[in-house]
């Protein structure tokens, strides 16, 4: 059975591939970093687009039966031209996945969203929210400082916190009702930051983020079309840096890598 | 006369095109910011060389006479190189400066630098100060958030101050004189941040950046060959975001820029 490919604009990407192989583990996996240009989410929305389809590029000419998007920003600008591309193999984002989860966890259909600047200003979550239900409310705002956290390790504690709630107690200061219910971390470097952010959220807001949502997308999309036997295997690619990448994998991952089992490809 | 070119990873750079224009007022400049790729400071010292190429190339295409490199990861990566190919025109970069700024202003030559990952992983602000003193000795340490503060414009204030704090305190906190006495900004973003740097650092540490002894070194280096009569003109190149970078431009440059004025190319 040929293998899923996930590719990221880096490691935030790994939440994603680890909620992937939870539910999938028979598949084989190829996880493409896209290290040298990231971050996308300050990137115009073409500049993403291009990047996505080498990314996918790279992973096609290794013979991936599926695709998935493991990336907010990419989702957002460029999973259309994906799927025109490809129109052979599933290709499956984060953001709808993510939506969904939203609208299901929410009791007042009162959703908050976070993410990058490119995510969030292209509209991406605002739109597959209201596709979900028309009459949702949605408050959306890019949080970039929350990456950069993350990137450095600095996932919990004083600073952590005053970053979170420097940019979310501005949404989440009425006491009366008029707050959203909901927070979608929509960028898949937050959940390394879900601790420090539900610290500073009001007591009863749902979190939630695209990883299980996505798996569960792909496997419905796979439907009897199934890997089985043997554990599946992860073929790790990025396009510079892998020692940093082995580094940050216990953040994203949940488990080490080492630097040498990451081959460095140029798109 | 040809104008004076000058890269940068992105915005940051801005800050030593403000003094460059402060001490030869009748210049024409070319700034390019490569912010489809930015930032320089996470990648790897061989993908900083290639994108450095690639910037001088663009600008040497131009026209140009005199090349500053004004980002202080490529000038750690990259300057060797660059100077190879362009043997013709004066190749300067902003380490060498910054080292004897801080050189000059230690009293004790107990002399700390933050920079970049990349920046102070090779090791350039260290060996360009022990070529200038053999006996000074350099702590460094990388402070990537504190980029991530500068371009989103958390410049000021008690989160700008909690991160410096967190890099800062353990290299400041000795009080018996066994601290350094003089800090280096080795990136070009952290001017922005000057302010809060200050706040958390001991009285009379001196904080040194590279932007006036670049400037300096750049007037050295033209001699007699210097543009007279009107006052000169900056073309600004970027390679994505031009409302991104005009918005910067408060911040780094100290003045607004409008979008229009700023031409995408590719490299």
């Amino acid at each position: 059975m040929r293998p899923i490919g996930v590719f990221d604009s880096g490691v935030g990407g790994l939440t994603v591939l680890r909620a992937l192989r939870a539910v999938l583990p028979e598949e084989d996996f190829i996880y493409l970093g896209d290290t040298a240009r990231l971050p996308y989410g300050t990137k115009s929305a073409e500049t993403v687009a291009r990047y996505s389809l080498q990314c996918a590029g790279a992973l096609m000419a290794r013979g991936i039966r599926c695709l998935v998007v493991a990336c907010n920003t990419a989702s957002a600008s460029a999973l259309d031209t994906l799927r025109l591309r490809y129109p052979d193999i599933p290709v499956i984002g984060v953001i709808e996945p993510g939506a969904r989860a939203a609208v299901a966890a929410s009791r007042s259909q009162y959703i908050a969203v976070i993410g990058t600047e490119g995510t969030i200003s292209g509209g991406a979550y605002q739109a597959a929210i209201h596709r979900l239900n028309p009459a949702a409310r949605v408050a959306a705002l890019p949080a970039s400082l929350i990456v950069a956290l993350a990137e450095e390790g600095w996932t919990h504690g004083p600073i952590a916190e005053a970053v979170a709630r420097q940019y979310l107690s501005p949404l989440f200061a009425a006491d009366d009702g008029a707050s959203p219910d909901t927070l979608v971390l929509g960028c898949t470097h937050f959940p390394a930051l879900a601790g420090a952010i539900r610290n500073v959220l009001p007591a009863g807001v749902r979190i939630v983020d695209s990883a299980e949502t996505t798996a569960a997308m792909v496997v419905l999309q796979l439907s009897a079309d199934r890997a089985s036997g043997a554990a599946g295997s992860v073929r790790w690619l990025a396009t510079d840096g892998a020692a940093r990448f082995a580094r940050a994998s216990n953040t994203f991952l949940g488990e080490p890598l080492h630097a040498a089992q990451i081959d460095i490809i140029d798109l």
